[in-house]
């Protein structure tokens, strides 16, 4: 298999809802590119089962994990533990990119 | 807890041997920063039960997976499944940064 992956292959957007792709996955931990567009948003919602992290590529977010509220830019990473509910907003007025894991991965 | 960090905030390094810093850390994932200056390395090993990635911040690095020796800089991911033989050794002028994680956690 390919082990390396250019995350700027795997960046994109749709009009509708943000846009996401995989990167890597196995049944411990899903890795992933979100893109959002300017006034995209992930709602707030909690996992279940997994930790969650962010890591902002391009762009900057606000992003909400349990009672915070914070904005995030480039270099910043966002822990959301599992139950803890988390979500993103792109409030600036270009493209949001973001690394994200998800431990383990959805459906595992 | 804080859920926000800065990257840049937990780099380093160490003259005899790569330095590592932890951002975040549940059972289910270890995420954190590992610094190699020009020379260093992680010799390569598998992992018995971890999937383990890397993404390129700063630098670029002579990646190790399997049978596979590849080159990679800044916007890369390395996809190193548990029980692939896997390592880097930075062999360029400036600090190779990388984000990793680990999947579970060791010790989990």
């Amino acid at each position: 298999m390919n082990y390396f992956k250019d995350y700027r292959d795997h960046v994109g957007s749709k009009p509708e809802k943000f846009f996401k792709s995989t990167l890597f996955e196995s049944g411990q931990i899903l890795l992933g590119i979100n893109c959002l567009e300017p006034g995209q948003e992930q709602a707030v919602n909690p996992h279940g089962g997994q930790d969650k992290f962010y890591f902002v590529l391009e762009g900057s977010g606000a992003f909400t994990v349990g009672d915070t509220e914070q904005s995030a830019g480039e270099g910043m990473t966002v822990w959301a533990p599992e139950g803890v509910d988390h979500g993103v907003r792109n409030v600036g007025d270009k493209r949001l990119v973001l690394l994200v894991g998800l431990a383990p991965a959805p459906g595992h």
